[in-house]
């Protein structure tokens, strides 16, 4: 097995680029910044990490419901949630080399310190005073701090002046909240009851990177939990633990994730808590999910600038407010990588032969199974075995090669089951199944295949 | 049965609203244009119909394989693909009362004549000789036409410059063009194959309207089917046949769709042949799937714009050529909002009683099925099948209310079958379900529920 130290990005980014997980955006022009579209087998596991995600905090959990709300939201929402005034980075050019950069990222990268809710004022001293310099040229020559907003804008309608002004949403938290109330009305559900969804959010960031980690454009998992204050410090224990829970059930090694508490000085003023969960990358401790109890902050903001009421009636006490919110916020891409990184080994089988493999939950792999005939005289009744399989799960069929060839690029893509249909499975009815984690073979009816993977989905 | 006459779009968008299929986007804020959230039961209802699509045209085709390409790409894609010289609206304002209007869509209003491929002079010629005027005012003093492109454009980095302008990609199509050559290579698939993606697009359209039929926002499942010149007629009739019998497969009527060939003057230059699939809605006819044969015109343009081969080598025959194209693209939005025309129905059960039934597919219905126990004292045992199915699809869970108004309930949401647990459940482990659409009940043990509802999934 892999030590964390051997498994590098550049190996996990190479399996990707040539198995088909993700190729970097419109490659053939010289891509798009750092822009990642997800090939045959990306697009398969980045939608199994969505569904598995769905399946524990909607499916299975009778407190929550979905929603998929519109990307271009009415430019109010932005004003209400603090995006407008408050959404942006602190830049400083470098007046000898004419580069742009972050001024808490280069206090943070030279000197260690973390600038956690100082002014742009106090970040300027601060650079003057311990020496921070441009990390492209050296020089110590730069311009005030400015304020650099993340929302991409753009405009709707024939004329581009500001009435038209929309942005791209900067996340998807805002879609739920506006229609709190619309939700509440048609489910009648009542408290304390959640709303996930999955979607695309924008963030014209300065510095993307970490191949899928950082990207502009991206897709996130959230979900926000409405409560009755006074339970929500219960809840935010609750859904950390449920959050946890997930990662692991799904193969993230404990190992390789902490649980950090935000300090209160790093804490928004309305939050009264806030836990990363992080994930141990090649490149380091990386955010994956954001845990937030963001007390009634959100609802009172779109309440007061909508003029519209948020509170929420409580037929058993007679009592209206506004509801608290736990928000545990996911990354789709970021945690998806975290599986591939979780998932990346090279095992020496023996003295001269090593294999690649995926060790993907079962649930997550691109392909449950692939169909290889033995022979390519047998690729008829093989043929229907993929077919009848097809029906109900992603399988590959594979003639090319030979078996053990098969077998490893199976390995190599995470497929968890190998199904090799030979001689005598025309007599027996019955094929060899080999596992990709044990490489055991067994022998199985065909007839029982469907159930025996369904069995090995669960999670 | 209603008869389609009266099966108006009031009352399909009502209940949309009323059960939480659709809302209206940033609604507390008085809405953005046309923008539309789907709801708990509507992101359900629609990630089923993406599902569905995905199933037929991946998941048990041989040929295709998918992939999700990014929103933002490189801006030379746009030029390759004819976007940023051809994408526009031809527009003129009124000078008399301000507005703004398609002059095309004046032309066709007003006179019946559809005026496909006509130039800007010609328009505005045949608009003064036959006296088309104002929708709003009634006057004839239009501004000359100009040209209004539809791709929405925003900027990434730090400066609003022309350096920096991207635009929303206008359809998905192009994403899977630009990644034909990688996508060939890792799969090592040969000629003919396909590769589909379901995604969001953006248009900015002058006149969105008809509900969520013509939205700004929208999203796309589009197929792009390789193959070798000389056989792209042939796939062609392939897909227009694979294509109508996806709807009908789930429950569209035969007397509900139609087939239109394209006029030659309709037709792009390119194409040898374009199929649009119409559904009646309670508007009208409307286009849901636009086929088209569209040759070898994509690849080349990116061939030719990026330097780049786009040629494919038959190892059969020897030759390299630049693959021709068949792409059946589909509005998800708008087969989504079909489905749900078709299946609107009020049935006169008796002289006073009706109800509203939604007739949808088991596999498109949000919940698969609602758990009702008979009295809350059952509510153990009963949350208990619940959690059972909830394992494996979405349910609903009800305790509200007599069984018929919670039959009536699930009948307007599409549930297909409601489950009744009673005082008997517990001694012979059966429970009574209810079809949605027969309201015949059977007696069923709750150990084979499971594959009950699996069955009825099957299309």
């Amino acid at each position: 097995m892999l030590a964390n130290s051997e498994k590098t990005m550049d190996k996990v980014v190479a399996l990707c680029k040539n198995r088909g997980f993700v190729y970097p955006g419109s490659e053939i022009y010289g891509g798009l910044a750092n822009t990642w579209d997800y090939g045959p087998l990306g697009v398969e596991f980045k939608n199994n990490v969505k569904r598995a995600w769905w399946k524990k905090f909607v499916q299975e959990c009778p407190y929550n419901v979905g929603l998929d709300s519109a990307i271009l939201m009415n430019p109010q929402t932005w004003v209400a949630s603090g995006h407008v005034g408050g959404f942006s980075d602190p830049l400083m050019d470098c007046k000898d080399c004419k580069t742009r950069h972050r001024a808490d990222q280069l206090i943070e990268d030279q000197t260690g310190v973390a600038p956690n809710g100082w002014s742009d004022e106090q970040m300027s001293q601060y650079i003057k005073e311990n020496g921070v310099c441009c990390p492209n040229c050296g020089g110590k020559n730069f311009t005030d701090i400015r304020k650099f907003n993340l929302m991409f804008k753009t405009f709707q309608g024939v004329t581009e002046d500001a009435k038209n002004e929309i942005y791209l949403r900067p996340e998807t938290a805002q879609g739920i909240f506006v229609n709190f109330a619309n939700i509440q009305r048609t489910t009648r559900k009542k408290l304390p009851f959640g709303v996930a969804q999955v979607g695309k959010s924008f963030r014209n960031e300065i510095t993307p990177g970490n191949f899928t980690f950082r990207t502009r454009e991206f897709e996130q998992m959230e979900l926000e939990f409405f409560c009755a204050p006074g339970t929500d410090l219960e809840w935010f224990a609750y859904w950390k633990d449920t959050c946890k829970n997930w990662l692991l059930s799904l193969g993230i090694k404990e190992e390789n994730i902490k649980l950090r508490d935000h300090d209160p000085e790093e804490l928004s003023h309305y939050s009264k808590g806030t836990t990363d969960i992080e994930f141990m990358f090649p490149f380091g401790w990386g955010e994956l999910w954001g845990i937030a109890d963001r007390t009634d902050f959100d609802l009172t903001q779109h309440q007061n600038t909508s003029g519209k009421s948020l509170e929420y009636f409580d037929q058993q006490t007679g009592e209206r407010f506004v509801p608290y919110v736990v928000e545990p916020s996911l990354g789709a891409d970021r945690v998806a990588l975290a599986f591939l990184c979780e998932a990346y080994d090279e095992e020496q089988l023996d003295e001269k032969d090593t294999r690649i493999v995926m060790h993907l939950h079962p649930a997550l792999a691109p392909f449950k199974a692939a169909v290889l005939p033995l022979s390519k005289k047998l690729s008829e009744p093989a043929g229907e075995v993929y077919a009848q399989l097809a029906k109900k799960f992603m399988v590959d069929y594979d003639d090319a090669g030979s078996i053990g060839k098969r077998y490893r690029r199976q390995d190599e893509i995470g497929t968890p089951f190998c199904i090799t249909y030979d001689f005598e499975s025309q007599e027996d009815g019955c094929v060899t199944v080999r596992d990709r984690d044990t490489m055991a073979q067994e022998r199985i009816a065909i007839a029982d295949l469907e159930r025996y993977i369904e069995e090995k989905l669960a999670f």
